[in-house]
């Protein structure tokens, strides 16, 4: 029972606008310091899982700088998606490699854009989850202890306990809720809920087992494909098989819906690196609280994020921005506003004139 | 009595960087339209007195690119200093070139880096002034009326009337006050004193005779320099001369040591544009309290100025900002703290690193 980790590389991240590009995407960018969210990623897992037992998927128009920033991972451990199909697939697509070479290894899936603040907490989570995972059949998902009543978070409610592995309590799951209201947040976190931040561990032969029970119209094709991997026809047939999955989630394709469900409350610290405001809250900070990237002189500045790109920043009398000079854009934003970025790039994408800074 | 005005380009505006430089001075930026501030202060005149009979004092470092600015203004007539000192000496040289010229003109000086809203209204009070000089012996200057009690203005508390000169009333001066505490500024409000914006007029032989009684050291040898005015050693005097005079302003110099001082309180809009919230105070504003130049695209954005240079600024949930997006240098500067720019230069001058930016 071999441990193998899949990367899985989607999102555009257009609240990091104007750092996140389609071409740019979040995870291939060094938010938290000199190296990317995804080579933070692998870095995180490497002393647990060899570069051979490391599994990336990313869509096609990443793959090549995403190869450049992952030098140590083999080149036939990138799968790339012909098309986006939601995360259901990419983690099919992640099983199934993983089964094709090893039917009976235990994987990880996470997410290349989040961030973690304790490495060795993580994996000390990690190798509970993979305990776990090869004690039966659960589907095993890391939750996280709130440290707020976040709305943007999904949440776990967290059920008997299955026991101890590795040190950490494993607990069943009641339910699944996604992005509740304040109020129901707040009594959430009293009721003892944890966050889900997406990182599952499960036995190969169980997921698929759970795809083809749940989602047989995804588990079909990718069987198809099983077979041709490691020859000359899989990218063939990724590109005629992949289009033909439907569009779902991991989350509602089968983990909300299947009914062995374990999760590991945990405090590693842990980001999805959501939003300017969220880098700022994360990040190493100065004696005024600001983050500076870049050249800065400031006179009372205080609790902002200057991401500068070769020309000096100088402030004034600001607290709570967000800044960020590009050479071809500037973005100016109050904190407490930086949600809407998003909004505001969906505002640019109607407008022609902006097409070259998306 | 040929009517002549003197335009004084002084001053560096350092409040103004990062868009004025020692290189670049205020006077030289159009801040507040397609025209420079010297530029405008031309143009004003320019319906009461023809360009030979406009004349410009400014220092060497700007002269080519002041007088690529202004073609219409016969060569002879921009006179460089060799070096600055102070406003006293560069009225006085202005005074001697007119009386050489005419020695019985009435000249109007006026500074270069100055805004005013209402040019007619300008005109007219400038041609009281000129007739209240020409009346007699008056050094006239003109005086706002107070839109608020500005504690970085100097204050004239008006006096006795004097007469009615092209139907604006005259008052004699009875003393200046310089920036005074916010308590004085509002008991002067109270009290009718004016702002002094140090606009001008006098009979030549009138202002020289004042230097001669109050400024010996200056009016001896700007004396001799009269003597080489329009001849080859002209530039070889004043630059032999010009340097012996000590440094002085005409405010006290010459007027608050003068006795017949007049005024002409008037209220014609104008503002020093001493700092980038003042040019946020007095340019044309969009729907939201913005000033904008160049590409701006913002979401809840109000009472901000945005300067952009090639680039756009995107901004999102700010009020009250200055942002100056240069090649070089951006700044992001609260418009309650504009007035401090002048010190976070000062900052910028102790450190090598920011030479190249000053």
């Amino acid at each position: 029972m071999s441990e193998y980790v899949a990367i899985v590389a989607g999102g555009s991240g257009t609240r990091l606008w104007p750092l996140s590009r389609s071409t740019r995407p979040k995870q291939l960018l060094p938010l938290l310091g000199d190296r990317s969210l995804i080579q933070s990623t692998v870095d995180r897992v490497r002393p647990l899982v060899p570069p051979e037992r490391i599994l990336i998927v990313t869509e096609a128009s990443h793959s090549d700088d995403l190869r450049a920033q992952l030098p140590e991972i083999p080149a036939e451990n990138v799968l790339v998606e012909p098309v986006r199909r939601g995360t259901a697939a990419a983690i099919g697509l992640a099983a199934t490699w993983i089964a094709h070479h090893d039917p009976s290894a235990v994987m990880a899936s996470l997410w290349s854009d989040a961030a973690v603040m304790d490495d060795d907490g993580f994996r000390a989570a990690l190798v509970a989850a993979f305990a776990v995972a090869r004690s039966g059949d659960w589907l095993v998902t890391l939750g996280m202890r709130p440290t707020s009543p976040h709305t943007g978070m999904g949440y776990i409610q967290v059920g008997l306990e299955i026991g101890t592995f590795e040190g950490h309590l494993a607990h069943q799951v009641v339910r699944f809720v996604e992005k509740p209201d304040r109020a129901t947040a707040e009594q959430f976190v009293r009721d003892g809920y944890v966050w889900n931040p997406g990182m599952f561990a499960w036995r190969v032969d169980v997921i698929l087992a759970e795809f083809a029970r749940l989602l047989p119209t995804i588990y079909g094709p990718l069987s198809e494909v099983s077979k041709s991997l490691g020859t000359a026809q899989q990218n063939q047939a990724l590109r005629a098989l992949y289009p033909l999955l439907p569009t779902e989630t991991i989350d509602y394709g089968i983990l909300e819906r299947a009914d062995r469900i374990a999760t590991i409350p945990s405090s590693f610290g842990w980001s999805d690196v959501g939003s300017w405001a969220e880098i700022l809250a994360i990040s190493p900070k100065d004696d005024h609280g600001n983050v500076v990237r870049g050249q800065h002189f400031g006179l009372e500045t205080s609790d902002t994020l200057i991401h500068g790109s070769g020309k000096p920043v100088f402030t004034l009398g600001v607290e709570d921005l967000v800044i960020v000079d590009l050479p071809d854009a500037l973005l100016v934003c109050h904190r407490d506003h930086a949600e809407r970025v998003k909004q505001l790039v969906e505002q640019l994408q109607a407008d022609a004139r902006w097409a070259g800074l998306l």
